[in-house]
Order: C-alpha cells, then sequence, then structure tokens
C-alpha cells in the first residue's frame, strides 16, 4: 500500500487541489498501468488449457532433476514402497512392529468376526479379510500406521445393498458370490480411480457429508446390535454377563483413552472377553439354555474364491453399482485415516498411489474369499499407540489371524454371538464424531446442514439416500454462489488507497458522485450476467434516492472485477447492456482490473473500444481519480 | 495505487533501507490495517442471507417514495400496461401502427398458414394463433416492438414432441387436444415462472447454446420443407413457377435488407406470391395435375376449445412435459427478441412481468383453439422496419388476420402447400445466426462449443438432445472451473506497490525468497480445496527448484485470497494442513486480505490463532514488507 499523505478530514476535492503538484507524474503513471493492462500478451488457447489440465489428471508430475541410474528398479520401487524402506528397516523397530502387530491382532480377530457377521457373512470370511489384504497392503501401500481389514460401516453397507438384490438366508450361496463379486469391482474402481489420478473424486464427498453419514451408519448398526441383545435377555439370565462385559469393555476403553500407557487395555479388552464369555458358555452349557453362539465356524487357509466371481449373471450391474459406492466410501475412510496420522508423524501420503494399493489389495482380496477391505479408524489408532513404527504391524497381524485360522477356530465354536453384538457395540462411540460436528457447526452453519443431511438421510431413509442428500446439497450450494453471487459496495479506507467492502469494514468511506461495486464471482457467465447487471443497476438507482439533495448525483460506476476471473459471450452481452443503460442515465463506466481472460475476450467483442480504452483501470485508486477530475471539470461547466 | 518512489534497478534490500526513515510509520500504519481486517462486524448470519435471498427472488422489490394516491389503480397499471401508455396514445401515432400492423398481417397471415402446417395443425389453426394472443399481450405486455404470433422454432418443438405420444395423421383429434394441452401447460408454466419471479430459469439456456438451438432448428425445419419442394418435383412442371417465386422472395428479401425504405417489399412478397400461386394453380387447375394444394379451410372466429384440454388421459404427464420445454424455449425467444428492440428504443422490459403476460396470452390462446404464440424475430423486425409506435401494430395485425379469417379464407382453398414450404423456407435464414456464431467463437472458443452442441444435437439427434447437450456443457464447465480452479504467481509492479500475475504482466518483478500466489476460486470448498492446496505445495516445490544457488530459498509463502469469498469447513482444513506442510519447510505463510465470511470462519475454526494474527495482513504490500525484514533479521542471523 502507498504512504501517500491523505487525510480523512480533507474533502476529496482539497486533496486533488494538494495533489495537483503531483497530477502529471500520477497521470504519466496511470496511463502507463492503464497500457500494461491492455497490452498484455494473449493467454494460452483453451485448447492447451484443456489438453494441459486433462494431461494434469492423467499422468503423474515429472520429478526434475531425478538421477536415474536404474529406471526399472526406480519404478518398482514407486509401485513398492516397500523396496524402498525395507532396506532400512532394523531389528529395534521389529520389536516395535511385533508388539503393536500382536495388539492389532487381538482387537481384529473379535472385530472381524462381528463384522463378518454384520455383513451377513459366516465369521471365517472376517478373518480371512484380515489376512490376504493387509498383506498385500504391507507391499504396496506408503502409511505406515494404517491398520487395513473388515470395517464396521463398509460391512453394513454392503449387506443392506446386497441384500435389496440377493436373500442373505435364503439363498446363502448367491449371496457370498455377489459379495465377491462387488469386492472385485470395488477393487477395480479403486485401482482406475487411482491410475487415471481421479482422487478428486474422493473430494465430492466432503468432510461434513462424511462426519454425517458415519454417524448415521454408526446409530444404525447400534439399533441393529442392540434389538440382537435386547432379545437374547428374554431367554436367559446369563446375558447379565453380557452386560457386564459390555460396561467393562466400555469403562476400559475409556481408561485407556485416559492413560496413554494402558493404551493396550482396550485393544485387549474384546478378545479377553471373547475367550471368557467362551468359556463360561463352554462350561455352563449356555447355548442348550438359548444363548446363541458362532457355531459355524470353518478353519484354515483362505480358500480361492476365483470361481465364485460371477460377471454374467443377472445382478452383475447392480454389483458394480454398489462396488462403485463402497469403493468411493472405502477410500473416503481410509485415506482420511491415512493422512490424519500421516500428518501427525509428518510424512506425506499421495492419494492416487495409495488408491491403486487398495485397488489391488481388495481385488486380490475378491479372489481368495475376502470381502471389501479398507483402514479402520478404531484399528489405526490402536496400532498408533501401540508404537508401530511401519506398515509391518499389519503383516505381524496377518500371520497372527492366520495361526488362529489355522489352529483355534475350534476354540470359538462356542463364543456367544451377543458378546460379538457389543463389540461391534463398544467400537461405534468412535464412528460418531460429536466433537467435528459442532465444530462444522460453529464454523459454516451451511455445511452443517449438508452433515445433518447426510445424518437423518442414512437414519430414516437409507444409505444411498444419506449419500444422495449429502452430495446434493454440497454441490448445490456451490451453484447457487454461482448463479446468485453477492456484489458489494466499497469504500476508501482512510489514510490509504485501498478500497474495501463498507459493511466489512465500517471505518471505509464512500466517495460522492461516484459509486464503487465488486462482482463477488469467479465467473460472469449466462448463467449469472442478468442477475449481476441487474443487481450494479438496482444499487445505482438505490444510491441516487438515497441522495436526496441531487449534488452527490451518480457520476461515475467504477466496476471492479478483480473477482472476475471468466467470462463469456452472456457475460460480455451483459456488460455492454450495462453500458448502454448507464449512458442513458447519463452515467460512467470505469472498468477495474479485468483478469487476463477477461480483457482478451473484451478486446476480442470490442468492448474495449466501446467504453474506451482510457475507461479501463488497473486500480479503483486510478479509476477513483479520474472521475474525480471529471466531476469537478463538470462543476466548473455548470 | 502509490507513489512511492521505488525504483525497478535498486534491490529490495537497498530500498529496505532507504525506507527505514519511515519503516516506523508504515509498520504502525500496517498494524492499524490488519487490525480493520481482524476486527470487523459479524457478517449476518446464513439464515438471514437464506431467508433474503428468498425474499429478493419471490416478493418483487418495493419502490421507495412511491406517490400512493390510487393503489388498486397503480396495481392494475402494473398489470395492464395499456392503462399507462393508453392516455398519452395520439391520432398521429395510430397512423403508423396502422400502417406497420397491415404491412405485419401481410407477412404474419402466409406465415401462419405455413407454421401452421409445420405444427401438423390444420392451416386455420396458425391463423387463430395470430388472432387472440396479440390481443392479450396488447394490454398485459410492456414491449412496443415486439410481434406476437406462431413461429417456426415451437412449431417444430410441439409437432417433433407431440408426435412421439400421439400420431398426428393416424389420430388428428387426439393430437389437436394434446396440442391444445401442451399449450395450456406452457401458459401456466410461463405464469408461475413470472409470479414467483424465476426469470433466471431462461438464463440457463445461455446466448451460445440459443444460437445452436435455433441454427439446428432452422436447417432441420428446411430439409423438411426441401423435401416436400423436390417430392412435388417429379409430378409436374409447374414447380419451376414455385422454385421462381422462392428466387424472387429472397431477391427481394435481400433488397429489402440493404434499403431500408422497401422494408415493405420482402414483408408483402409471401403474400403477393400466396396470391399470385393461389391464383395460377386455380386458372390452371393445376390441383387436378397433382400440386397439393390447402383444400381444408375453416373459416371464422376462433372456436372455443376449453372442451378440448384433457388433463385426465395418460398423457398428461408427457403434456406437462413438453410444456415445459415450449416454456422455456418461447420464452427464451420472445425475451431476447422484447429486450434486443427495447434497448434499440432505449426502454427496460421487466423480465417477470413479461413472463406473466406470455403466460395469460397461451393460456387463454389454449381455450380459444391457439397453439402456442410467443415472439416472432422476424417479424418483429419487419414491425420494427415499418416504424411501429406501440403495440398497437399487434392490435391491428389481429383485427386483420381475423377479417381474413371471417371473409376471405375460401380464396385460400387453391393456395399450393409447396409455396408455403418456400415462405417457410425463406424466413429460415434469419434464424441462423452466422454472424452471432461467428462473434461467440471469436471471444470464447468453450462457448462456441456449446453453440455447436446444441446445433449438432437439434440436427443429428432430436430437439431434446439438443437443449440437453448444451446445458449439460454449460454446467459441466461451470462445474470444471469450481472443481479445479487456477493458482496464480504474481509479482510487484515496477515503480508501484501492485502486484500482478507474472504471465500476465511480463513486466512485474519476483522477490526472491518469497512466492506471491493467488487462489483464483470463489469459493474455496471440499470440491476444490485438496487440489488448490496440492497446486500451491507443488508451486511451492516448484519454485524450490528451480532456484540451485539456495540463496534464494522461500522463507515466506504470500498467499493472496481476494477472490476467495466463501469457505467451508473442507477449505479450512485444508488451509491448516497446508499450514502445517509449509511449517515443516521451515515456511512461513502469510494470509493476505480474507473476505468478510472468510476471516469469520477462520476466527471460529481457530485458524487466526494458529498461524498468529500478526501473519494475516490486509495487503500483499504490507506482507511482502514484514516477509523482507524477517528475511533479513534471518540473514544477519547466519
Amino acid at each position: 500500500m502507498s504512504n501517500m499523505p491523505a487525510d480523512n478530514s480533507m474533502t476529496e476535492l482539497q486533496q486533488l487541489d494538494a495533489d495537483t503538484a503531483t497530477a502529471t507524474a500520477t497521470a504519466t503513471g496511470r496511463s502507463e498501468r492503464a497500457k500494461w493492462l491492455l497490452t498484455s500478451p494473449d493467454p494460452p488457447a483453451p485448447w492447451h488449457q484443456l489438453f494441459s489440465s486433462i494431461k494434469q489428471t492423467l499422468l503423474p508430475q515429472p520429478k526434475p532433476k531425478q538421477p536415474r541410474p536404474n529406471r526399472p528398479f526406480l519404478f518398482m520401487q514407486t509401485l513398492f514402497p516397500i523396496l524402498k524402506w525395507g532396506k532400512n528397516y532394523k531389528a529395534a523397530m521389529f520389536k516395535n512392529d511385533l508388539l503393536a502387530g500382536l495388539t492389532l491382532a487381538s482387537l481384529c480377530i473379535p472385530q472381524s468376526i462381528g463384522y463378518a457377521n454384520l455383513a451377513k457373512m459366516d465369521p471365517q470370511y472376517g478373518l480371512y479379510t484380515s489376512v490376504v489384504p493387509p498383506l498385500i497392503y504391507a507391499v504396496m501401500g506408503s502409511s505406515r500406521d494404517i491398520a487395513i481389514g473388515p470395517v464396521a460401516v463398509v460391512s453394513l453397507l454392503l449387506s443392506a445393498m446386497i441384500s435389496k438384490v440377493v436373500d442373505p438366508s435364503g439363498d446363502p450361496v448367491t449371496y457370498r458370490r455377489t459379495v465377491f463379486t462387488v469386492t472385485f469391482f470395488t477393487g477395480a474402481f479403486q485401482t482406475l480411480f487411482g491410475v487415471f489420478r481421479l482422487g478428486f473424486l474422493v473430494d465430492f464427498l466432503s468432510h461434513a457429508a462424511i462426519v454425517g453419514f458415519m454417524g448415521g451408519a454408526a446409530i444404525v448398526i447400534g439399533l441393529q446390535q442392540l434389538k440382537g441383545l435386547l432379545g437374547l435377555s428374554h431367554f436367559t439370565p446369563k446375558t447379565d454377563v453380557v452386560s457386564v462385559f459390555g460396561a467393562v469393555i466400555k469403562a476400559l476403553h475409556q481408561q485407556g483413552q485416559r492413560n496413554r500407557k494402558l493404551f493396550w487395555l482396550p485393544a485387549m479388552a474384546p478378545l479377553f472377553s471373547v475367550i471368557l464369555s467362551t468359556l463360561i458358555v463352554y462350561l455352563s452349557k449356555g447355548d442348550e439354555h438359548g444363548i446363541k453362539i458362532v457355531k459355524h465356524f470353518k478353519g484354515g487357509l483362505n480358500p480361492t474364491s476365483v470361481h465364485q466371481l460371477n460377471f454374467g449373471g443377472p445382478h452383475v450391474g447392480e454389483a458394480a453399482k454398489i462396488g462403485l459406492i463402497c469403493a468411493l466410501i472405502a477410500l473416503t475412510e481410509a485415506i482420511a485415516v491415512g493422512r490424519s496420522f500421516a500428518s501427525i508423524k509428518g510424512y506425506h501420503l499421495e492419494g492416487n498411489k495409495e488408491m491403486v494399493a487398495m485397488g489391488f489389495m481388495n481385488i486380490i482380496g475378491s479372489l481368495t474369499s475376502c470381502y471389501t477391505a479398507t483402514g479402520s479408524f478404531s484399528r489405526t489408532a490402536v496400532n498408533y499407540s501401540a508404537g508401530c513404527e511401519t506398515v509391518v504391524s499389519n503383516i505381524v497381524m496377518s500371520i497372527t489371524v492366520l495361526i488362529c485360522l489355522l489352529f483355534f477356530t475350534k476354540l470359538l465354536y462356542y463364543t456367544p454371538l451377543a458378546i460379538l453384538a457389543s463389540i461391534i457395540l463398544s467400537a461405534l462411540p468412535g464412528i460418531i464424531d460429536l466433537h467435528a460436528a459442532y465444530n462444522i457447526w460453529k464454523v459454516d452453519k451451511l455445511d452443517f446442514m449438508v452433515c445433518l443431511g447426510a445424518f437423518l438421510g442414512v437414519l430414516f431413509g437409507s444409505v444411498e439416500i444419506g449419500l444422495l442428500v449429502a452430495v446434493v446439497i454440497s454441490f448445490g450450494k456451490i451453484m447457487v454462489s454461482s448463479i446468485k453471487p453477492s456484489t458489494e459496495v466499497l469504500g476508501r479506507l482512510p489514510g490509504t488507497d485501498l478500497f474495501c467492502n463498507i459493511v466489512q469494514y465500517p471505518v471505509a468511506n464512500k466517495i460522492s458522485g461516484i459509486l464503487i461495486t465488486r462482482i463477488n464471482s469467479g465467473t460472469l457467465c449466462f448463467a449469472n450476467a442478468s442477475f449481476i447487471r441487474e443487481r450494479i443497476l438496482r444499487s445505482v438507482t438505490d444510491e441516487n434516492n438515497t441522495d436526496e439533495s441531487g449534488k452527490g448525483r451518480l457520476h461515475v460506476l467504477v466496476l471492479d472485477m478483480t473477482n472476475v476471473t471468466n467470462i463469456d459471450t452472456s457475460g460480455i452481452h451483459a456488460m455492454e447492456e450495462l453500458y448502454k443503460q448507464l449512458t442513458a442515465q447519463g452515467i460512467e463506466l470505469a472498468v477495474v482490473n479485468p483478469r487476463w481472460q477477461v480483457i482478451t475476450k473484451m478486446k476480442a467483442a470490442k468492448f474495449v473500444e466501446k467504453i474506451g480504452a482510457n475507461w479501463i483501470f488497473l486500480t479503483i485508486g486510478d479509476a477513483v481519480d479520474v472521475a474525480l477530475r471529471l466531476k469537478i471539470s463538470g462543476l466548473n461547466n455548470c
């Protein structure tokens, strides 16, 4: 800003008199600045812009000055980051990873069984999903903290959407085949998103939408599980044990959150309660007294499921659609989780590469009897608290789950279903992020509407309706602000040559006889051009009406176009129309700071010729200067 | 702009030394400006904004200080503008209107018969449509030049869309009833648009889309008519007469365009050729030699068609849909026509009031055997050229057509269909606006894509496809620029304290160690926040890479947020993430000129506390000032 000695108490006329000495110099500067504006080089052609935008989207950015001793190896390193950090892996790191991995497994085993139940699959499929995907991610992914496996929301999503197509209890074989097919599609879409660098698609689900969606989904899951728990209480007093376990788990969980050294307490509690309750049921023969137990539990290594994929049936289109929704939800959760912990530890995750890793792990998962896996928020937090160093903790977890599958599944025969429900329930409070919802409310009320829309949509409609509501409100917001943008009246900040919104800065002064207005829109186009033109004309009328004396009658409208980065032919038409209507009222139009695209198009449409090149200015100050001089000469002529 | 004596050849350090004397004063000004920014009053709540926006849309603006002697009469005057200008109507004006009205009628009668043929209706319905709607418009509309009646594009639209539902040759009665029902819906939608002030809906069809759509429709109509003309030539050599007529009409048309005094030549030519060709066919008994003639032509006053409206049948939903499309197309054409001539004569047309007038004229038209009427471009031009003064010329035309219906329809029995085809053909070149298409190409290449899309869509697809293509491309453009906005690097303009895009202004200089970047988007939201964050981080990396010496290593990133008028929680998150990643690289973040909504939300999200209130500036100059001082103290400490 300038050091111009402008005194607020001086009138503009006095100030102009005082400036007379430097007036010639100022005029020279002004015309030179206007020349810079009018003779700027042509902007790149739209084709060029379009192609470079497509190129930027589809192709990775070239890294400059990369030494290239071994190109294929570098490529492999990019695809498999483990080749890079594996070389520096040390025994001390493995100690930490081993501890974290074992802690993770103890939480993962009961959760996987519970989530498989939620996905209406047999319990072993949850464990399968905790074996293969973590291994694939370990060699391809870049996050050091994320814990891969089945998660509550995706499990619910799968069962809710696939149940509409195939009945899981009536035809469990077709249901399972459809689940694998959907998982394959999920992986394929995720890989495609990554390869074509469409990471921005994930951004379409805003943070607010995700918070609302997750909260709604958690409550839906919770109600389902509670129904199971309450239904059980009619049969046997033994459930008191179960609810006691629930309370114990919750208490431990909170304790663990308060004291970081006790992190293993909430992590281990589910496994302990599973073992304990299983033992109690086994010893008391509770299953004979009505306690529902897991029963079907096939042990052994992941079997292949290649032949179960079904790309020819009547449901293949539906499966692809569900796969697309799962791909987006799973990626959104995984990338949010990955980025949160990466930014705590201070490393960067490349979204597109992560998507490829997630895609591959789900494709390979779908061939080895796994359902859709992604990054789990609760387990990632446990992994981080347990002090994991690298993704090796996922490998340790995977091997532990495998050992459990090979040797200990028979022991889980007597596990009561109710304990699984309570384990799922205990994970839900972590998904309902009231704190985030409150922050959204505080910062942006409209964003909170998006959050609430997604929440209520999931709760009272369905998963798809919730997502649809969120996306529609989000994009509606963008469209409305594009179609009905605001204009604002500017005034001079005292002692400066700065012009700001007179409502935001009550200290700013309007200049009599001159209306300075700014268009608050990035684009002046068919959708908003007439609206903006009418708003400006109305503010001109208002200005003339409020000033009753007639002395301060408008002479010049200064239109600040700083914000308008693009214009189309309808926008140019509106400018021409505005100019014509102002001229009819004897008001001059001064255009300030038209941007690159805008001035180029104005020149092409001969609008610059029409209003006169001397009415285009680089700064509001220049325009006001000229306007004031015009006003004085007008008064002198009277 | 400032008068600061900055010499381009001085380094920033020298300049700073020179400024030392005024440094304290500058610092005081800077902190005061930042205080203004940080202590601005709270913006209105979003509810308030929302309600006032709805109010603005739905309710008319109160006119301040209107004298109110007779409120009901004023209201009537608003509804029926004829009460206002009628009082001042003079005999001299009527002379001009009479001449214009008769000219108009002579063009209107053959065109109406031709367009009825295009709409697959009997010829008298075209004439009916030229009687009632112009009368209604005359008492309710505000345009003084527009000529109301059937037009080519809407006639084509009706027959193309209704033919899919009802076969016009197989079941002409149902077809006619559907046409009236569609016309009723068209009128109802138009009235609703006007009453609820939804005039902006018409803007959704951009100028470019309309140019392309009209051109495509004209060619489709032309090909249809040519087929008729050529098909005829197999039967009889008499068609040579017809093609001669066509050539004559065209020649007269051009002559009329060149010489304004001969305007009546093209206007009268169609009527002359109809009379002449009818006479020839009658005398030579051409109908017995295979020339197709009009034949069915029921004379007399418009019969009522109230009982023909059909709101219960299976096609009512389809009729409403077609009515909506017709309402939009008809309004777009009428408002474009009306506004063009209003701006030539220098009066203003209020869109919403015009829509109500058009709506009423179509509703009443649908009850009196008229199909959809609107403002015709070719006839309006003739009306204007003939020197019309007021809408009375429409009344004259309407009465003339009525007289023709009452007494002369029998004479039109022998009119050859081919002459009607050639009359339609001769009106088409006026609809294909190559000049406008060329201007759009010159000004905005992407807008030309919209135009071309609509043109090709209509030509090779259908009317709906053409419109769909145009709307999708138009909105796609807005969405893409919202989702993938650009950022630009700014430099100082020599001799000033202005900072501009270094590509647009090659004269601008970058400042070593400081990167000044501006976000070119009106909103920083979920859809573009990560994209913008990554772009800025990449430009930081690029900046550090290009400077090999390491001397100019980045110290400060100055982020100009002038253009960002709104931000949501995802945008705030992205800013926090950006700040974190810059801090990790030892780079300070200076935020410049956050707008009202933005600074309020930044304060609510505690982002201001996080980066420190002293890193928020009102101008880039202030931020650069502080950054340079920081850099010097950094160098001194080394």
